[in-house]
């Protein structure tokens, strides 16, 4: 019996920024160049943990705030890194919204921060005791994790740039087109669309046309808030039997509410529940059916399997939020997903969009039947290619974002373009 | 980094007996003998891992069907171990209460099962880690866990045997004495009077006493539903200020959620909510302010902490609940406690009315200003006393008690009594 000691010497913070497509969604669209931030915690007993979280100039000033003050820490002591991470955040809110995961409160700061060292952690714990990190979590209950096709309307090219290898999609036959592709290379057994950029006759005849296309796929849409109650309601009439569930399609916990008394099919939410003290109200409230779990933003991996019993507790089903990230964030995703008897969907994930920057040995994860293989090895089960992190902190240098801003990008090809919510 | 490899070999069960004083409640009288249950987790990689559970005859049979079916399966896949434990419990739901903890569903059958074993695991766990269990559950956010003088009404003895040592309680000031005892012995700083055996003047009388005998001490009493609505009330508005909570006045969430509308008191419960499904009610009702959790039925450790996260979210406040017990609960409950950092009062224990036949190696442990100081070796942090176990045994086997009846025993002392709640 080995004592397994570890305490934290030194936290390395590394800003990256990888290729993103112009992926159109209700504020606007996404710029050339989505952010993260890679974490590193070094150990005085040897094991490296790793680490993935958002890349914004805000969280980024955060987490080197932080950082330094858990020099010293044990690994395992995941409590007292929670609460050191609240102590030297005093009552720093977050203002960034990482695109559109709704309000951000002091709690929300604070797990964001702490989610982004207890990742890491994590990794180390299962290093030192031989076992992946999803045996820290209660073990694996699937050997495979199962995640969507997310599908975008996009524009053939950002402005001024050679057209991406993905293609335009602006109505329903080219985002069929793009499932296709999408299904083709990876598998996928469920599709998610991101509507909310054109109007909602549009985006259902999308629907319609995916469903048409692949009668056994399972369907989801989410417009991000961008209709009102009336329309919502519309659209849910138009979807009934089509969708598994509709997320998002009005802002906040009263009119989801509204929506969801309206309805059969279930609501889910990755905008109107972005913190524990939002739950209680959406319960009250009877909002969601379907909580998009986060653990970059719900505090963590441990923290996420405590929310899984809180939804369980509260009849509320489990599927998983994605922003733009790359394999590190994938990983322990799968973990997470692999160890949560309740998570009852294919996970969204941006991966395959932004896979081609890969920054760990090996490259780009790869899906197998829409699947990733739950990874059998200690810790995470990923590591760093030192040379591709180098160029993709190089790019962090050379480009100009610092802060993610798909409206204000927008806006410097439709000047009159707002981002105001609901539209329709 | 050495692999942790650790399935089960071979799970033993030993029912076990240990002398119970004449403690009056709600319901009845303590019998002579209390009964447990001690789980011995056998691998086949060294560690030997440690729990203890209810002795109730259902739940010993219960455990015996489920013990041979967990054999093979590894030491970390405690969500598997869990999902095991329902497939072979099928729909069984238990009747037996193991005394005055609410009403059992079949999640919370599941989770009296799966927590016997569950805590066993953990104990492997640390071993194999080298770290206090308390380290598997975020690490100890306190260097020392308080507990709470259990204060009982009480006989001198049980009928036709000798004065016990702890003495005759049946007024306010045999409690006053009894507390006097408790606290010079332990140094316990917060006081818990259960309740619901006389009527609720001579009680009140009795927790006026102990705030004029200690004016600093923090208190507490619990009556077990023995009181309606109205009464509840009344009791209420006569100690406010006086207690820190009012635990279990009036039977149901529907009245508790009656009686705290009616008070600033907050108002806890170990009887109306004592498993998942009942939480949901409980905030709907705005029936409490603090829940007693209590590792034994919430489906073991790691469970109470995601537990506690609920009660965190939904402004619940968190306190423990004891049975009889031995020392492997005592170090299971301390471990649990120190990980969970929203645990705001003082944890109740039943461990001085019963640990003088304490089964561990090295005798009862001992209390400190009041406190137990949390375990720093690895594991549990105890190890099994074989001939004190044996003798326990041995005393299981020659009495004659299979199930706790409280008010049976009470009934052949006094035929018209009756345990329906509530009483007042």
């Amino acid at each position: 019996m080995s004592a397994s000691r570890a305490t934290i010497r030194e936290i390395v913070l590394t800003p990256i920024a990888f290729r993103d497509p112009p992926l159109l969604n209700a504020i606007g669209v996404h710029e050339p160049w989505a952010l993260r931030t890679i974490v590193e915690i070094h150990t005085d007993a040897g094991p490296l943990g790793l680490g993935e979280t958002y890349g914004d100039q805000g969280h980024l000033e955060r987490l080197r705030r932080v950082a330094p003050t858990l020099v010293g820490l044990d690994v395992f002591a995941l409590n007292a890194v929670r609460a050191q991470v609240a102590r030297t955040l005093g009552g720093t809110v977050g203002g960034d919204r990482h695109g559109l995961t709704g309000h951000i409160n002091l709690g929300g700061t604070i797990d964001r921060v702490f989610a982004s060292f207890e990742v890491a952690l994590l990794d180390i714990q299962g290093q030192l005791l031989g076992r992946p990190v999803c045996d820290l979590l209660g073990g694996a209950v699937r050997d495979r994790v199962a995640y969507s096709a997310y599908l975008f309307y996009k524009w053939a090219a950002h402005p001024g740039e050679a057209p991406d290898a993905f293609g335009e999609a602006l109505d329903p036959a080219g985002i069929v087109a793009q499932a296709r592709a999408f299904i083709d290379r990876h598998g996928f057994s469920a599709i998610k669309l991101k509507g909310g950029v054109f109007p909602p006759e549009q985006e259902t005849a999308a629907v319609q046309a995916l469903r048409a296309a692949f009668p056994q796929h399972l369907l989801r849409i989410d417009p991000n808030a961008a209709w009102t109650v009336e329309t919502s309601l519309a659209v849910a009439r138009e979807l009934d039997g089509v969708i598994e569930y509709l997320e998002d399609p009005t802002p906040g916990i009263e009119d989801m509410g509204r929506v969801a008394a309206g309805t059969p099919i279930p609501l889910a939410t990755n905008m109107c529940v972005v913190a524990y003290d939002h739950i209680a109200p959406a319960v009250e409230h009877k909002a969601i059916r379907v909580l998009l779990g986060d653990h970059h933003y719900w505090g963590g991996l441990v923290r996420s399997r405590q929310l899984a019993l809180i939804c369980e507790t509260f009849g509320i089903g489990m599927s998983m939020h994605s922003n733009s990230h790359l394999g590190i964030s994938l990983m322990a995703m799968t973990h997470l997903a692999a160890a949560t008897p309740n998570l009852g969907y294919a996970c969204d994930t941006h991966y395959p969009w932004n896979s081609a920057d890969e920054i760990i040995a090996g490259g780009a994860l790869q899906f197998v039947d829409g699947a990733l293989p739950v990874p059998t090895t200690p810790g995470l089960g990923v590591t760093l290619d030192r040379d591709a992190l180098a160029r993709a902190h190089e790019r962090y240098l050379d480009c100009a974002i610092r802060v993610r801003d798909d409206t204000a990008y927008m806006q410097r090809f439709h000047p009159g373009y707002s981002g105001v919510l609901p539209r329709w």
